[in-house]
């Protein structure tokens, strides 16, 4: 039977020499784990000595800390009755708040924002909200399809409409699927499981997170025979751990395809998350690189900051073509998925990557990685203008500022097989838990039908550039010196 | 003599299963009649058991309901003493409401739309000013009018300036004329009759909206002996119930075309008009089309929602050139026109349709249909660039944004015929009923003039390209592969 | 000895059959005189039996009661004691407010039209802010040169830097003059007259209104030897009336050359002047041309609405190159400038009308004709694009819009020979009387040779095109099809 | 011993004809200097009879008051006692403020600024915010970056990154340097000595301004040995005190070259700090010029008004390629920079005057001189446009606008050795003196490496063209004929 502590007695080990923390009622001395800890020592010592359990909970996947304590770490329980009782702040985590209106109320994607930003926490909200520097990319992501105008076709019968597709030889229900988002459970308990419930109901994609706040076992759990699970993947500096996983998922049948995150070989500087979250008053957001010591691996990720730089921790800055693609390719065998894209040079370079390589998805991170990189729109318009044969090569996916079914559509005529969201599925998991993510994909899917039936289109093959006018845009895309004399060049061995 | 309810006996009767209603001091048992209602017996539930007349009446045509209901469904009248007394609220439908400025104070269309916002009742307003999604049509609509340029000449006499032109053969005293805007109860109890007698006194052409709130019958009543109307077609699933429409319009000789509406087969999505006539607190906007179940016909006009997605009920999505038009042609002997035109490809379609259609309405539907489609300055410059023997063919009238007397000359001189002005014509209505629409009228004309004679420009048909700088907006219009090719194969036959 | 009679007594010949009015103590029988008040007989109505003085004064120049009432209409003087007392309105005509900071604290042309918007009465303030429609023209002329940038030249000599010029062979001190704004009364005592002691100071240009609330004899009384004016026509329906004035004119040697104004045949609609002068509660604006009755030349201008619209009263719309020109050179024998010119077709026939013609004013008439009009940067740019000999044939003036000396600076660039002043004047005129429009001009002035000298440039004939960028702009100007040819054509005999 | 004074009578010598004032305790006869200041009498009179020490001493270095006053205007010292007690400004210059936040918790420029404004006097703040006009360079600076994609680059090891660079052959630690920004002392009592320390912790080089509140010597004394620093030439119309100041320049080995600051012959308008340091009520802005006397150098600068103003009396406005290099090329032998080029044919003069000339800064003063001058940005792109030459034979560096490190990086793409930061630095300082300089500068260090990391670029030389996508600003920068042929006919003698 395990020893039993009073609140008071925890509480005199909060130094880095001697460090514990009560996690769902258990005590853990933690202090040979601070400079293990991905995250950093930091955000443990100021919660050492209390009861750091809602601070943990949403932002830890189950069993991470069996993982990573040893055994004697343990210490015993605490006298629940000695914990200090705490008064919820005010706009707290607790989701199913007085006052949210029925899902059926919100009408779109705003509306649905608008009541996430009331029901979750500051930190959560932060955390989703965020995007780098003066959030330019993610407000264009979303500007850039209004500036795209439609090209409806009249005398059409459009009673019918279907919203079917399929990616990487699977079948969809429809072609907006959901991005790997970290951290549901911070905006509601329900986490990325409720998401694939809400997919489950519309036949969606979802693609994990690699810093899902739950297992990726948990959420395939109550799959249907016939949904659609990509898996995220952050590749670590220490490569056994990314090993460890990827046989870990090579086990979920459900998971049908790796997603390989490239955009975001560092972390953007997200000043919301780094506000809303800061780890000490003293101290938020640590200097990336101090002056004196030159950049390396491990300095880089040494973050505090925000959630988003915590979650970094540990992921490897060096991947590239030669070394990374081989390597995963040993240790998965489902096809590979690259994810962030964001011009031609590179997407026609994956296209030299097949078979491995069964598509790429053009994203700039919701504009959380580089402010100032261009949307999807822009490099779906190059590849087609430089390399366009690049979309026969390879499915072409596309996220980022999704806000409308029109939008969809646009991305769809450009060449897109499929968009994803990734706020907009966290808002209406937040706004109301799996009925939320619900109300989000119907919404969008309705949107969408009807802007196809008003194009006169009735299967999502069809569209097709001849159903926008883009011409604004094509003003402002890339037009400098293609990259690709010199790509071919170089792989010109295996062409 | 029929028999004498109370209103608490009426009262009991509000359950599908027994379904009655007071309209007109008269009771009805409408419980067979709830799933053939073409807005949906929700609505119908709403008001079940109690007096519906205030709702009922600003939209339905007198007659409709013993078109509808059979014989028996009358079960007698209400003790008018038993009906509790209703507050009106503050902002009601009353029109002429103390404070209501003198028409001749009015000075533009911004002010009439103000002073009719106050007068009209919430439902109204938010039906009339309603637009899709995000409205970015409604607004480009009249935005890119104000990008176009005017070229005043010089030392030219402008003392005389004339707005007569004619439409399909007939003479009119203005090129501006009433596009079929639905509901005109709602906002005033003159409703469209009252518009006729505003055209009256202008010479305008007017075209009645297929969802008209009085009888065609009653609209033309006292039409001048050389006054236009036209009439709105939205066909029907029901083919047989357009049939008798036409039938009855064929009698009319006061409308001297038939307008085709095309551009919304299916409802767009009008926010707006949705929050403002929630018919339900718990359901204001059911899904478009359930995930389960396929689109058909039946469920995508299935709406409750706003006054928009009721009048949709029963609208055939399934118009094409080859079925539809010789079956319209067969039913009547008028000229057909086409509204609803936003390609250059359609338009020339079009123009291998004459003789049985004389000309076709660039429109986007006021930015209700589809958000981000292209206003018809975008069209009308399309034609010119594309196809400009349209022009030749067909008689090119356009719609949408029409704000100013500039606009309307703008319009012109890039080749239309006539514009319509839908909301201001509501507007006025609203703001001062027949005296308002003749202001709105009235100012229109005014402005039109003084921007004719300050460009030099003696009468309609001498405006042209040459008159306006359309620069900015020559670099915005579609510059894609044009359709025709493909369509001049489609179409071999006939040319 | 004149009779002298109580208020109260004038006070009952108020009506259409028998209309009294006080001016300068002085009562006149005006009923004959209503039809023929070139503002309309309803303004006088307004006033009949009251005193008018104060609404009379500050919008007609002397002498013109004498000229237009016969001398029976004199009746006697009233006895000034039974006068009512009148309360002056808060923010009154009287300009030398408490409050109004000294000239020197301000610093640019807004900060002037603040402290005058606060000095001057309402109507001035109306009169003198309004322009047509939505006003885009009027912020359009300044914004325009916001988007040329300018090119400095460095290591170049600016010590010496010359803003001497000249205008129809004459010597000025800078390239700025006062255009010919109307009504300068309204905004202060010293009036054009004022205008005409600070231009003295600067050796600047003053071109007087034709509309001018002083005779044209008091404003050119106290010129300098070398002081240069024009003088602005509006030729007449009567054309006697238009002969006499010229006749007058042709005595003063001061005036250096007349002013024919053609941008504003017709009134524009000027709603803030209407809206803050409106004659009477019940009629603001009344319909410039009543559907029934087809327009000619003395309804068009049958105004009553704002100052502009009554100052337009009698104006002929008739003119043209042909039959007004000779005319106008029959009845002068000073050298002829046309004003209001918005298209390059116009400059050239200009040039084709040498030598009567010795130079023409680019201008929209402050935004105060027809809304969207082009400013006149678009126009220089037209000229330059397509007839640039224009330039050598004619000196080309500009002017709307200019705010600073960078806008003076670009206008010069382009090709004219100076830039002329409305408002700023006005404003200076109603911020501090003779001292508020000097500091308008030594601003201006100043700004000009600091931005000349950073330029690199010593004189003003030296600035260029190579000193400014105009890309935004020519990207946005008239790019049609020039009406050149067939200008030659129609003009071929004489050249 | 000196003689001791009462205040009240040193307050009774306060006029022109006796004018003494108090200074750090000592009171001195100022009568006779007061033509000779050259900052103007008038801000001296102002003073008169009082302590002067807190508004002379942050903008005049030690040792000018020695310099410029003969000994015996030195008269005795003040009787402390009898001096006023003076109550403190609430925004007053003290820095250490209760309230300011930690440096760490400022996250990006406009935290550093927005602190910065609160504790800096009006007066620092006017001096620093300040720029032309209307401010429209100033903004157009920094949003002309904003306008810049990037185009990041995806499977490219970042592990390492560096900043490494150099100046005129010097090594630096980062391409950012400090410009030469005048009056450090007004915003933190560390002044341009604590730029200096801020930068030596980073490697970061610093100009030091002409108009510095230290003196250079203080400012390069505790130097580390390869810290560089460059010294900024104001030529004074006085040569010889010019030349005295090379000489003293010429004995500072930190000092490693000249920058000869061109684009500010005359002074701008920058009406906040005209506004912001008025010296008198009732005059707080002279005219630039009388209108009666031609402009000469001695009154051009004859400013009262702002700071900068002051600054610049005595600057020599009459600078030429031909006599001014020689001379200055005869009194230093450090390489010279030439600042303040905004044309591509003045880059091109400036590569011919090779090898005096080493390098070129591109700036328009920070928007301080000539509002709407183009951006650094646009010079850039015209000299890749026109004459790339340039890039081999000059080291460019660019200023103006940079707030984020995504502008560092665009600059160095278009060719920019290095990009100078001025406002940025003196916030910094004003923020947190010496502490707050080194958060600016670590900032900007870590958002530009994560830039560059996230562009897969590792070294600053390794930026380039391909990394961006100019298109926008391309479409608006001067594309008319160029002066190049003109050019090099003139210097034909040295190609």
């Amino acid at each position: 039977m395990s020893k039993v502590f009073d609140a008071a007695e925890v509480a005199k080990h909060n130094t880095p020499e001697s460090c514990w923390v009560i996690l769902y009622g258990k005590v853990y001395d933690v202090t040979d784990f601070l400079s293990e800890h991905p995250g950093g020592s930091r955000i443990i010592l100021k919660l050492a000595g209390k009861d750091a359990t809602e601070e943990y909970d949403p932002i830890h996947p189950p069993g991470i800390l069996e993982e990573n304590l040893k055994p004697e770490a343990f210490l015993g329980t605490v006298n629940a009755g000695t914990l200090p009782k705490v008064q919820a702040e005010p706009s707290s985590d607790a989701v199913e708040q007085q006052g949210t209106p029925p899902m059926e109320d919100l009408l779109n994607m705003d509306d649905i924002e608008q009541v996430a930003t009331k029901n979750v926490s500051k930190k959560a909200w932060a955390y989703y909200y965020s995007a780098s520097d003066d959030k330019i990319t993610k407000h264009f992501n979303t500007e850039v399809y209004r500036s795209i105008l439609l090209r409806p076709r009249v005398f059409v019968d459009c009673t019918k409409c279907d919203l079917d597709t399929t990616a990487v030889g699977h079948k969809l229900g429809m072609p907006i699927y959901v991005s790997p988002a970290a951290m549901a459970r911070l905006g509601h308990p329900a986490g990325e499981a409720g998401i694939a419930e809400a997919c489950r109901s519309f036949g969606a994609m979802q693609i994990i997170s690699n810093n899902a706040s739950m297992t990726p076992e948990q959420i395939v759990q109550d799959a249907a025979p016939d949904q659609v699970f990509g898996w995220q993947l952050y590749v670590q500096i220490d490569r056994k751990k990314s090993e460890a996983v990827l046989a870990r998922i090579n086990k979920l049948k459900a998971i049908k395809f790796i997603v390989l995150t490239l955009d975001a070989p560092v972390p953007g500087k997200r000043e919301d998350d780094e506000r809303g979250n800061a780890v000490g008053a003293s101290a938020p957001v640590p200097s990336a690189a101090k002056a004196a010591d030159k950049a390396s691996a491990s300095n880089i990720n040494n973050g505090g900051g925000g959630v988003g730089r915590q979650l970094f921790a540990g992921t490897d800055p060096s991947l590239t073509w030669r070394e990374t693609l081989p390597w995963l390719a040993k240790h998965t065998d489902r096809p590979i998925i690259l994810k962030g894209l964001q011009s031609h040079e590179d997407a026609y370079i994956a296209s030299l990557h097949t078979p491995q390589v069964k598509g790429i998805i053009l994203s700039n991170h919701g504009g959380r990685a580089l402010d100032t990189a261009p949307p999807a729109v822009h490099t779906l318009l190059e590849i087609r203008k430089y390399c366009p044969e690049v979309f026969d090569k390879l499915e072409v996916w596309a996220d980022g500022g999704i806000r409308r079914g029109t939008d969809v559509v646009k991305a769809l005529c450009l060449g897109a097989r499929g968009v994803g969201i990734g706020r907009p599925a966290l808002w209406g998991l937040g706004a109301g838990g799996v009925e939320g993510v619900k109300r989000t994909l119907q919404i969008l899917a309705d949107e969408t039908k009807t802007c196809m039936r008003l194009l006169g289109v009735e299967r999502v093959e069809d569209l097709g550039p001849q159903h926008i006018n883009t011409r604004l845009v094509e003003q402002q895309i890339y037009d400098g010196p293609s990259g690709l004399d010199s790509i071919r060049g170089t792989f010109r061995a295996r062409l």
